[in-house]
């Protein structure tokens, strides 16, 4: 999976509730992960998924996928890289890799997005607001600054 | 807890990702059965929960207690016991017993819950809609018969 | 995704729980589901996958993926399609389909699974125990009955 | 409820797999939370709660309470103050309090513990080890430092 968009990084560590009766982090907690990475990743770049709710554009996930390597264990520190992998004509495409302190990849997963409105009906057509998430998303130097005058520009 | 109301009787099976590496249910999920308990139970009572959130009556949660006495593992047949136990002015409260197979007490516990508005404001005063649903919810020959007419006659 | 062996078919309700603030499941409850279908799937083949830990074969997820079509909500029915899918050297994959209660697909997916011991040691040698899991699973006459002389034989 | 012992406090914020579709975070997520504040708790006193685990003590939920004041909503920061509240003779029980960032209280609740063994058999002889994990809850001073030289002392 290409690396399109400035990658971040976050750590967390893993919940108790959130392992198994194997002793280790359950399978369906790394898409919990995975959203709580972007939605980390959204806000900063300046553009918090909360606001994109407010302006009537929900982002409800199409597609998902993980590959999991090496298991994660309770209380164990985690890293996540967060970056954007593809950029459809109504969809994005998000990126992610766990890894254990040392560094070893414990998985990678992605998650395909599309754009929707309030009723969940998807938005085709690229609106002011949608192609600025875009530039923003996959852009190199995004941030907070860079994008406040843009939305300045718009109105 | 006194049983108020006539109590119902559901039956589940513990899943594996409710599971800890303790080998047991993770005690955060018995709220989540209890709720669908009580989802249960307004359904058999001839008023689905959906039902009340279409008529703008919500029923957050306002306070919760669970006593844990038998840990519940991995498959188990759980077999859980919903009531109504108490009818206040502005709230409703609903106790749930949750045995194992061979009828020994896993836990007990209570959730109470007000009734809000869309926007979570407390509704204090007791709508029609309010008063048949704790009349049915309270009352021991509760069905979903007896329920229409009445609203029927309400309208 | 070919249905290599017997498929099978469970029905649940959407949890309340299960709902995110966009009013639909969030998606990562698909996996708790297809875990949960899994588990039956195991059970009605004469193989309840706790006899599975207990003989010291584990059976941890190694790649996951799934395609949301259409949006389950609060309370609707859903019926689940579960069919082992691929038989590989040291892995089993499953397959799911989900759908609303008139039939339309609301979601499909598969899970790899590879054998691995307590330690999550992948268990590369083929076992008896093994190989008599990978034949009931994918048998098309796959039942209890079928399975229980077939143990008696090889002990 | 009583704060017997030094109090601690942390900070996180709402995912978005914790909202419902009332648009709040989900009653059951609080004592997934609690129970990572306790888990922070162990670890800032010198006592990583894993490592209770590899000396065979088991920290079973027997009981727990909440009061919910206020909604906490997706991505809102939350302020978690974490306390010991009662010594039984083979229980312990922890305080929590969840703020918003402005300070007002949005619920607060209890949990109490027993002390267990890998067969979920109550201890209920007060080893050493479980005699210094009370010390160093209940201590105002407690802090690693204090801590490992008392290990030492003892072995």
């Amino acid at each position: 999976m290409d690396v399109l968009g400035k990658s971040r990084t976050y750590t967390f560590r893993v919940r108790y509730a959130e392992t198994d009766q194997m002793g280790i982090a359950h399978h369906s907690n790394y898409f919990v992960w995975f959203e709580e990475g972007r939605s980390n990743f959204c806000r900063d770049i300046g553009l918090p998924y909360g606001e994109w709710e407010k302006n009537g554009v929900f982002m409800p996930v199409v597609e998902v996928h993980c590959r999991y390597k090496s298991s994660l264990l309770y209380d164990e520190p985690v890293t996540m890289e967060v970056f954007p992998a593809e950029r459809g004509a109504a969809t994005v495409t998000f990126g992610y890799r766990l890894r254990h302190e040392d560094g070893r990849l414990a998985a990678e997963g992605w998650t395909k997005h599309a754009f929707a409105d309030e009723q969940g009906r998807l938005i085709r057509r690229e609106t002011d607001f949608i192609r600025r998430l875009k530039e923003l998303t996959f852009s190199d130097k995004s941030s907070a600054d860079s994008f406040k005058p843009a939305q300045t520009d718009a109105e």
